[in-house]
């Protein structure tokens, strides 16, 4: 995995009334310009590295993309020297700031206006769940997750995360097996794009639908996180923080189990608890 | 202020190896149809209340209007029944799931294609603050702030915040006078949506530009929130997390005292340190 650059910068420290001055590391947040065929699509904030799992992901929560199959090649233009080279999928964890996904048919789905803020969505999470109903199907049953290993998920997610984050200010997403092995892990100053890289990373494994994978997130569970990790087919997602309420009523339509809180030897489940077995 | 809805529901809860049942409350969020003068803008997902302030601070943000006098009405459709009701810009607190700002004359920018995620910006962060060169001005020296004052903030915005979030999933923008007192406090799930639903606060109030206060949030500090701060001409902004390397780059760029990791009796200063005197 790429690691997330974190520039040097000279700051000011203020610690109980007391000035200090020292070197200190922010985490980089870029831009990055998505295309589609050599269309603008979108910009996406990020942390550079592993640009092309975050726009594979991207796509593939859009519906625009189906599996790796639907991936002719990609373009990266480096931001040093503006040349591009076409590349293939893989290796991928080229670090630029313009990708062009280039399609081997026509998008599986159009894509919306714009993907961030679409105004096809409906005025009502109700409604917007609705529409989902079209393009998302409801996960299947089991597989059955041993709850006493869920609070160690977090110490390895952090133990991970660790080697990365000097700054206090990047997001994790945790991919890990039934039995609590670490498949994948993926920063970024973003939630969503951490998600959307570990699913673009499953798209390059052909592992999707990972339906015997659980996910750990550093942050909270906001409904986004919620839609792209059912849409990977992951049974079930485990936030550190809070879950939200549309978050829950889209768990709790597509039988994704939802965990919250997720803290020291504790934890809440807002849905389908069945996949978490009783002592 | 309106008080975000925290819908109850019943969940399972783990801890220490043993199960329990009981009832919960979770932050709401839903989808907000932000249209201008008839036409759909954006979709924000947001939590319900403060929506006229959501909307008037995001058409601020964008540059699309500078000022009150830019608002000839607004609508708002309520989720219930779909009823329109023209309404005067104040009181402006109601809950709908649909704002409709109609303006006095022309947009005083032109909207982007999409709001969230413009493909104008460029494709490094560079560029694009030499875009924002031409929206935003830089802010002015002064005025001076009282660092000893600073962590005092953040129990203020706790406890201000601590009446309304009952769930652990709601962030908050606190914006303070110099001399530390309270003049609005904004929650969202989404911590951008909190500071617009300030500034558009302000914007009411026509308190715009901001050119003595300070803002306290309660999350991590990335571009966006800076950028907002800046074009309301907020001189100091804090976050108790992290700032990302763009928004130390921005406020360095436009002369905003940059505090983060605001948290006990510590803070750390990023730019302009000038405006909090040494003691």
């Amino acid at each position: 995995m790429a690691k997330p650059a974190a520039p040097g910068l000279h700051i000011r420290r203020f610690t109980a009334g007391e000035w200090t001055e020292s070197p200190d590391a922010v985490v980089t947040e870029e831009p990055l310009q998505l295309l589609l065929d050599g269309e603008p699509l979108a910009v996406v904030m990020r942390t550079p590295g592993a640009d092309v799992e975050l726009a594979l992901g991207l796509l593939f929560a859009e519906g625009i993309i189906r599996s790796l199959g639907d991936v002719r090649g990609m373009r990266i233009s480096a931001e040093a020297d503006e040349t591009e080279s076409r590349i293939e999928v893989e290796p991928a964890l080229v670090e630029s700031n313009q990708v062009d996904v280039l399609l081997a048919g026509r998008p599986r789905r159009k894509p919306e206006r714009s993907m961030l803020a679409s105004s096809a969505c409906g005025v009502c999470g109700t409604q917007m769940i609705e529409d989902l109903r079209r393009d998302l199907a409801s996960l299947p049953a089991g597989p059955v997750f041993d709850p006493a290993l869920l609070p160690g998920l977090v110490d390895k997610l952090r133990s991970g995360q660790g080697v990365f984050d000097r700054t206090g200010g990047l997001h994790a997403a945790g991919l890990f097996d039934p039995g609590g092995e670490l498949i994948a892990l993926r920063e970024d100053v973003g939630r969503h794009n951490a998600v959307d890289k570990v699913v673009g990373r499953l798209l390059l494994d052909t592992r999707l639908p990972a339906s015997n994978m659980q996910l750990v997130v550093s942050g909270r569970a906001g409904y986004e996180i919620v839609q792209k990790s059912i849409g990977a087919g992951i049974p079930l997602m485990a936030a550190v923080g809070a879950p939200s309420s549309l978050a829950v009523a889209m768990a709790r339509e597509f039988n994704q189990t939802l965990v919250g809180f997720l803290r020291g030897d504790r934890f809440n489940v807002y849905s389908s608890p069945d996949r978490l077995t009783k002592n």
